[in-house]
């Protein structure tokens, strides 16, 4: 904290002492590091975190500075949430799933297969209760947990065969994040967690049969359509994806109550950021894509109709074990539940036309 | 602006002047007053305006005051624009459509018939241009824009009879929106603009055969489940309807950079609050609406389509005299057809599912 403000002036051999204006109390300086799990190259994912540090450090005038490191620069990428737990850092933004090892409650904070769409998801947590019941579960892990942006629907990713049925996923080496993983291993695939870095090499090579990744916009920085051409989709296991920025619990309770309103307020700016880079990326990308030669191809009903399946039963045995993942999940699929029931209205009646028409003109 | 940091103490004689911090000139004390198109009823678009008035004094710590007025308040509901314009308020919220009489390019700022999705619009906003564009407008009318919130898909109105065909369109007294009015009256529709106050009487006395409002949340309150039960979706003129914030020009460039970077932050939060607000309150009271009797129609694929051919035909004849309407326009188009190539996969078929699969559980 910087006292500049804080004036003992002495004059003529008196000493006058001026006290310390509120406004320097409120705003002191400050300055954090920020841990991701994301590398540079993932423009949208990290990305949102260089504009969240620098609409802090505008708001405050430079008072409040939060620098950001990629994955790897102070801690490895999958370790955002011990970095911020243990104060290694301050501040950290990481997929809370990644984590779900810990406690499964976590991955309701990011994604689970046949979970929320994006608005949905964000809906959720800011005004369902998704936040508070998902606070009980960062604080176990001495965290203040913020939503900062959402992936949109991912897609299912790329295979070197096509996926006709759920006989061709048996013995299938899948590229894919933990959770999800948990589900598929269900109809015999065999899911593989790989850094982004190892992907490519391991599809070329054969060691693996299939990977996942995001969407049009960060595969194709990874160059997957050169060695696997089916592209499928959805990604029923990320409806939506979540990211959060977590932060230190004592350090937040310590920041001034406007530097909490600062980071609350750019943390949305921040999120809103990364959804409209995706969903205005991914259309350009997909196009070049398919002019590169990836194919296409929906997983077929009877595949995500097993797979909707393991799912659930994935969710009943969590839920057996783990009270507080049970309570968080009935949570998020009664939100599920009903919104559905509203979104096949207006909202999908809606895109149906307007998907028809476009594909007349 | 408080100066009480501008320290001039004099001891002993000796006259000592402290120069102001750099702190106080960022951080002055401002009071603005933000006239609104809402009435207070409206808990989703007045209280978004109220969110982003709560969020900018806890950021500044009570130093940039904005008050919130109801429609009529100050000025009359649809004159927002012209007070901010004129500088009888600092700022306004309101939704640019209904000002397309001074210039149409305004309504591609909030929803024109099939236009956007939500997603789409906020991306287009951010990330494809629009705001850019749509900037050049509110130049002229001495405004600085700011996207603050979506609608979401809304509800197509209630209608005391079932619109079966084109030919039913034909003499029908409806309440709708300005521009889609201009829409719809080429398929024989009497389209009538009315405050919400007066909609029901008119509906209930027969003056009127159908009105529009937003969708079931708001439509609720408003009870015209009680006297037109046909409930038709989706609102084809209002795929997304975005409500901006209008800060007087002057106003804006007389902003020191911090208030600037919080009320583009506080924007944000207030317009998620808003979305999120919409997405979460509209399931219930559909639920309650169709409780009550109201009964759920699709508009058909032949009034459907009629009305996009309709429209499109409006944007030919705007665009030929309006050469700013066309350029914004095919900026909007080119990027709806670009976003939907994408959208139709991940998007719809994740949708589609979890639709599917609600409906059987």
């Amino acid at each position: 904290m910087k006292r500049r403000e804080f004036l003992s002036i002495v004059g003529g051999g008196a000493a006058i002492t001026v006290a310390k204006p509120a406004i320097a109390q409120s705003a002191p300086q400050i300055k954090w590091r920020l841990a991701t799990s994301w590398p540079k190259s993932l423009d949208t994912l990290f990305g949102a975190c260089e504009v969240f540090s620098k609409r802090i450090s505008e708001i405050t005038d430079g008072r409040f500075q939060i620098q950001v490191f990629a994955a790897g620069e102070i801690v490895p990428a999958l370790t955002v949430l011990d970095a911020v737990q243990n104060q290694s850092v301050e501040i950290g933004n990481t997929g809370a799933y990644y984590y779900w090892g810990k406690d499964a409650a976590l991955a309701l904070g990011s994604a689970i297969p046949f979970g929320l769409n994006t608005r949905q998801m964000e809906s959720w947590l800011a005004q369902g209760g998704g936040n508070a019941l998902l606070q009980e579960v960062f604080t176990s892990f001495n965290c203040y947990g913020i939503p900062m942006g959402n992936t949109g629907c991912q897609m299912g990713g790329w295979f070197r065969k096509e996926i006709k049925g759920v006989a061709d996923l048996s013995g299938l080496k899948f590229r894919i994040g933990g959770f999800a993983g948990q589900v598929i291993s269900k109809l015999g695939v065999v899911p593989l967690q790989l850094a982004p870095g190892d992907i490519y090499t391991a599809l070329e090579k054969g060691s693996i049969d299939a990977a996942e990744w995001v969407g049009p916009h960060d595969d194709e920085k990874l160059g997957f359509y050169k060695i696997a051409k089916y592209y499928y989709y959805p990604a029923w296991w990320e409806g939506s994806a979540n990211a959060h920025t977590l932060v230190n619990l004592e350090k937040w309770n310590s920041l001034p109550k406007p530097y909490q309103a600062a980071v609350l307020a750019a943390a949305r700016d921040a999120g809103h950021w990364m959804t409209t880079k995706y969903d205005a990326a991914n259309p350009p990308a997909l196009k070049r894509l398919v002019a590169e030669g990836a194919l296409l191809r929906a997983f077929s009903t009877e595949v995500m109709e097993a797979c909707y399946k393991a799912a659930n039963d994935v969710y009943a045995e969590i839920g057996a074990k783990n009270p507080r993942f049970k309570r968080i999940y009935e949570s998020l699929i009664a939100f599920r539940n009903d919104s559905y029931l509203w979104w096949q209205l207006a909202e999908k009646s809606f895109d149906d036309f307007q998907i028809r028409m476009r594909s007349r003109s």
